[in-house]
């Protein structure tokens, strides 16, 4: 008895959408863990075949019936799975290892940045690039570097969850590295828009110390007030809760929680990821917390999956066919791009000097662009800087680090457990 | 970092709404309770509160940004809802009172529809209605009838499932009759917008008994299939699933079968609650169930409010205001239906004549409209029978109906309970 409008995603088409995705998830999550894989690797490959590019189950591309509910699912989905992270983390933990996460973020931003203009610029020399303004050389190269700065914390949180390793001491910086790094993004995302609307206008009005200035402070203290204003309230907020008896109190309640912190975080300009996760870190320290992580459970594994496969699902399948002779150009540009991304968040890890952590796996753990590296991507096309062709590469790119992570992090923990073992 | 078009839901905006529906949900819901009203009524009040005429923090009117998302995870709330209790509910029992349910729901569906009638003509006697085409009458008469034919289940399982009450002789009625209404609905519904179709084209192509017949035995078809294929394949299904190891398989793979049959309930033209609470009442059998409710119980605190919280919203509380004169005929019209469609739905626990059975219970338990009641309302303002106003009577009837069958469901089965007691 559905009275849809046409355009509209039906109910229909919303519950078989969403029933496809649960299976294809877990069928594909559980093949990828019978081959040694980590599930999430598996979640990714279910969303690339239930994407637009081949059976076109899922909207992954916005305009899309349904398209818009997908994707606020997907955002609800991410923030749960960075709020369960961070109710298991300890804040001491995290500020014991602040200063090897800030150092990590920072090498993680200079390097893939410095490298990824060097390889524009040696685009452009050698016309790898073709018929494009020359005028936008240095803005094309600033912004493909800002592209590669990007970390996308959910595919690796993810995995060190999948392993029981978030209790690691690898585990606690890249997730420090990943909020700062967040907070950099930022910073790098507002001058490069300043530089581009500046450019635009022929001013120099864009961007300033100060508007820089004010990102950073309204970030930070964005984070510094939320936790300390946080774990001044949530113990004594949760202990009414309690005292509530109606059904589902306690989970809503830790769910709304959560859900205030990543709007805040979003009206700064943070990711909602960073709210979610430092809502997690607060109500880690409430009493309710074992019961709060236990209820969650379920809503995790319901929504999680829908982040995943919408990232799988945003990947066109088609740039990847070598026989369709426009798709070289951006495939030579996408694999270079990819190289100097693994090696520029590779040795992020190599700036940790810290006994006991393994280098490669930090490393390993920042490569992943995921969605922030789209966002940035999306921004280098809504403002023509990028070619339709440097656009796909670049997601090419984006989407390469995301695959290779999970693997690569499961290979690089298990070669540091036998190095320890080795030397024990 | 949300790069949202406008005339879109925002991240910011979703995380926020979605925040206040779970805290206003649960605040009001536990100030019902205290004041020994079902949690539901304070659910409803609190859409109310945030729908679109009071604070208009959720998106209740159709075109509104967000609204589409909303109403999807409402419909998948109200989904999970029937789908739970589905899995505590027995198909033998069910079947046992499939008589007393089959009385109930056809004389709920003949006693409410001929007072309807009857009311629509008797207002145009009086000139209540003025100015309307009088080559309408009898079509307004019908379809006011068949809105007035209506039960909405979501209300009345919730009241019995807060209460603890769903295994009682009387919640197997209902829960009975609810899903025959929902078939005799759908039957209704063909005929109605088929004398609509002729009228319009004036011809009397739109109906037969033919195309009454099909419909009926798509639904009634769908159901006994469903029902027996589901029980042929599920335990042999969730005992391959039970040897999956990935996180949280049982609950998706649960959740996926409830998705798919709400899918195909659909497809037949049937409320996808129904096809939920069939997929329900399948995997009661699997043994596996116990471990599926307790997964279950979380997804379904998150996503139930939801469900109310739109229902709530929906209301337009300034149609209430009678210092307003032309809401004097509206408010009128309304309650004269809204006392017309209590005494229709009364009378059917009338019709049961079981040893141990309150009737009032049942009969009461009928009484809420709710959002099948407004999906037939809006077919009659969509083809131009309705005029604004009557649409907004029939829309105050319909919310009358479900704001007051939880107290007096409550109060019925108190006063049921003291009679047993008396008795025995």
């Amino acid at each position: 008895m559905s009275l849809e409008e046409s355009g509209h995603l039906s109910i229909e088409q919303f519950f078989i959408a969403l029933a496809l995705i649960l299976i294809f998830s877990k069928i594909f999550g559980e093949l990828a863990e019978r081959i040694k894989q980590p599930s999430v690797l598996g979640e990714l490959v279910a969303g690339v075949i239930l994407g637009g590019s081949v059976l076109a189950v899922v909207p992954s591309v916005s305009g899309m019936a349904g398209y818009d509910t997908f994707h606020l699912l997907a955002e609800v989905g991410v923030a749960i799975l960075l709020f369960e992270i961070g109710l298991e983390t300890d804040l001491r933990d995290l500020i014991k290892v602040g200063l090897a996460s800030t150092i990590v973020a920072i090498v993680g931003v200079v390097v893939p940045f410095a490298l990824g203009f060097a390889s524009i610029i040696a685009f452009e020399k050698y016309g790898l690039l073709g018929g494009i303004d020359p005028s936008l050389n240095m803005l094309i190269a600033i912004t493909v570097g800002a592209t590669l700065t990007a970390t996308s914390v959910g595919i690796t949180a993810r995995v060190l969850s999948d392993m029981n390793r978030l209790q690691s001491g690898e585990a606690k910086i890249i997730l420090g590295a990943a909020v700062i790094d967040d907070i950099l993004g930022l910073i790098i995302l507002g001058v490069v828009t300043g530089l581009i609307e500046a450019s635009a206008s022929g001013d120099g009005a864009g961007i300033s110390t100060l508007n820089v200035g004010i990102i950073f402070v309204k970030a930070f203290g964005f984070l510094i007030v939320a936790i300390v204003v946080g774990n001044l309230i949530s113990k004594k907020l949760f202990n009414l809760v309690e005292m509530m008896k109606v059904r589902g109190v306690l989970l809503l309640s830790a769910l709304s929680f959560a859900f205030i912190f990543a709007f805040l975080a979003s009206l700064v300009g943070l990711a909602p990821i960073v709210g979610a996760f430092a809502a997690g870190l607060v109500l880690a320290n409430t009493h309710q917390f074992k019961s709060i992580e236990r209820n969650l459970k379920p809503v995790s594994d319901f929504f999680t999956p829908i982040f995943f496969i919408m990232v799988g699902a945003a990947v066109d399948v088609s740039v990847f066919n070598p026989f369709v002779s426009k798709n070289i150009p951006i495939l030579l540009i996408a694999l270079i791009l990819f190289i100097v991304a693994v090696i520029g968040k590779f040795v992020s890890g190599f700036a940790v000097f810290k006994k006991g952590i393994s280098k490669s796996v930090v490393g390993v753990g920042m490569i992943p662009r995921g969605e922030v590296g789209l966002i940035f991507a999306q921004v280098g096309l809504t403002y023509g800087i990028f070619t339709s062709e440097l656009f796909s590469a670049i997601t090419v790119m984006v989407m390469l680090t995301t695959f290779v992570a999970p693997p690569l992090l499961k290979i690089m923990f298990a070669k540091s457990k036998d190095a320890a073992q080795e030397s024990s």
